[in-house]
Parts: structure tokens; C-alpha cells; sequence
């Protein structure tokens, strides 16, 4: 926090638990600004989450991402994204990103690279989303699911997803927020606009 | 929905009201998949967003982005980010764009272009959010904040932020999500990539 910043800044007066949604906890804060005003504020405690951005070269289709279809209980839709999960309780996250990728499709990754990191929700949530760069994929096994996960994997060429990204099936945001790690790692943000 | 979906769509049995949190609600849903299973879900029930981002010229830094600091209660940091906000009921979203950058920072847009719509988190959130490209900015009047909004105004060259965008103060997902749209809208992504 940056010394000029402390009239922007709310302290902590207090936390308290209030309720347990399995993929999340909400807490209720009290908080006071500089200025004296308080206020109470709603806080929602998940696990960190990591995203998988795989390469993988299909015979027919050339450079593709490996991704996953799947229907989504919050936009109550099937989505088209990448393979994603929860960093588990002392779990590192590099090692999450390999096993939620191994989970979901079957693939073994032979490269992993960090590419990114951002809270998805600064807003009201209190984790991070870590985004991983994976090649020299090698499927290994069959997928193994949660009980509640049903998973289709699907190749798609990198341009496909690059031009259609936040459209149609490409609904996730959280994917998209991967694809600006994944836009600057291969230098594919082009710097040249001027006023 | 796609025909060949139908394995992965899971149907709706009920839907139970649980919790208010004021910026949202919590829904308990029950859902059925085709293989048989049935599950307990929780959704977050949230009003949709908006991202606005303006450019702005600056005397001194050539072409900015204007840009909002504030501190964030679920990460607990100060972010540097887009003007942005809750659409309210019966607002049409691109009213909502102009009304929360003229609220959070004092400036009039001329001109509003819808660039992307996406939802924030398909996994439990039923909202969406939208960005807009706002341009030929004019300062009116002084900010207009809620009681729990502390806001510095700040114009950031656009090339500043392109670059560092999801590092240090540019910690906000979301705005992650609007500048992949703005990225396509501007032509600022390179489709060249071979593998």
C-alpha cells in the first residue's frame, strides 16, 4: 500500500464467520476509513483457483488449445474454456495446475510455466486466479472426475478462440483473464496504438 | 444449448432463496444431470456490471485510459482500474456506463460503444458484466460518490497499463476481462501466432 493511499484505505475492526456454500465461505467485516465512516461489509473466502492454458498440435486442425466443454451452474450454460480448478489446502498451485489438467482430460503436461496472477474479484472475494502456460502434452489415462463434473475435451485452434474470446460458448471471464497472461507471455499484444 | 450437449446439461429440479448479502444473494439449487446424478448447487445471484474504459488525452502522458484508485474490500488492497459499477434495476447497461463514470469521476462521455459482454464467473455467479469504450470525455462536475466510495481519479497512458495489466495495482480480474475486449476492439491483437 503506497504511503499517499492511507485516506483511500479501510481498516479492519472486526471478522466473523457467517456462512459455509462448500466452494465458499462468506465472512461479515467492519471496516472504518480515515475519513471515520464505517460500514459492514460482505466477504466471500474461497480457495485460490489456477487455469491451464495448454498447446497441443492436432494433425488436422494445427496449433490448438485443449479445452474443455462443460455446463456451468452459475450461467446455467455449456461453456467452452480451458481446464481449471481449486487449489486445494496446502497444495501448491504449479502442482494444482498439472493435476487439474491430468483430471480433466487425461493429459500429462511435460511443461509448465506461470504466466499470471490477479484476483478474479477484488471486489468481494478474497483469493487469486493463477493462469499456467502448458505444452509438450502427453495423454496419459482416462479423465477422472469429480462427482459432479461432466467433461467434454475438445482441441480448438489458438486463432479460433483468440477471435471469438467473451463470445458465443466462450462465455467464461475468468478465461478471459487468462488470455491477457497468455496475449502478453507469446508477445501477441500489440503495443503500437497512439492517440 | 448445442444438440449433442445433452450429456453435460444438468435441469433444474428447484431453486430456494437462502441468503442476502446486499450486493448479492445466495440461491440453493438442486439440479438433475442426464446420467442420473443429482447434486446441490449455490448460486450467487448478483445484478450485472459494467466496465467503462476512457480514453482520455493528457497533456503531459500523450493518450491515458482514465483510471479510478480505491481500495477493495475482498482482496484488501487499493487497486488501479476502470470505472465500473452495478447496473440497477431497470437500467439499460450502456445508461449505467455513463451515469458511473460521470459519478466516479466528474466526466461526460461523448461517445459509448458496447465492446464485450461476458459472465464474470459462470461457475456460481448468474450475472454478467459489459464494457463499454468511452470517448470525447468532458469534465462537468465533481465526483458523486455512495457513503462507502473513496475514489482518486487518475489518467495511466494506455501503454503503461497494456503492459503491467493483471501485476502490482492493475490486481482487478474484471478489468482484465474488459481490456481483452478492448484489445480485440482496437485491433491490439496479434493473430500471428504459428506454432
Amino acid at each position: 500500500m503506497k504511503k499517499n493511499d492511507e485516506h483511500l484505505v479501510w481498516k479492519t475492526v472486526s471478522r466473523k464467520w457467517l456462512n459455509d456454500f462448500r466452494i465458499f465461505n462468506i465472512y461479515q467485516v467492519q471496516r472504518e476509513a480515515a475519513n471515520g465512516i464505517s460500514g459492514t461489509f460482505y466477504e466471500v473466502d474461497a480457495p485460490n483457483w489456477v487455469t491451464i492454458i495448454p498447446h497441443i498440435t492436432d494433425k488436422k486442425l494445427g496449433l490448438c488449445f485443449l479445452m474443455v466443454r462443460q455446463y456451468r451452474h452459475g450461467s446455467n450454460t455449456v461453456t467452452l474454456e480451458f481446464p481449471a480448478g481449486m487449489v486445494e489446502k496446502g497444495e501448491a498451485a504449479e502442482f494444482c495446475a498439472g493435476r487439474e489438467l491430468l483430471e480433466e482430460t487425461g493429459y500429462k503436461a511435460g511443461y509448465l510455466e506461470f504466466i499470471g496472477e490477479v484476483s478474479p474479484n477484488p471486489a468481494f472475494m478474497n483469493n487469486t486466479v493463477s493462469t499456467y502456460f502448458a505444452d509438450g502434452l502427453e495423454l496419459i489415462r482416462e479423465q477422472e472426475l469429480d462427482k459432479h463434473e461432466l467433461i467434454d475435451v475438445v482441441p480448438v485452434p489458438v486463432k479460433e478462440v483468440l477471435a471469438s474470446m467473451g463470445q458465443g460458448e466462450y462465455n467464461n471471464g475468468i478465461m478471459m483473464i487468462s488470455l491477457g497472461f497468455y496475449l502478453r507471455r507469446m508477445n501477441l499484444v500489440n503495443m503500437s496504438l497512439d492517440g
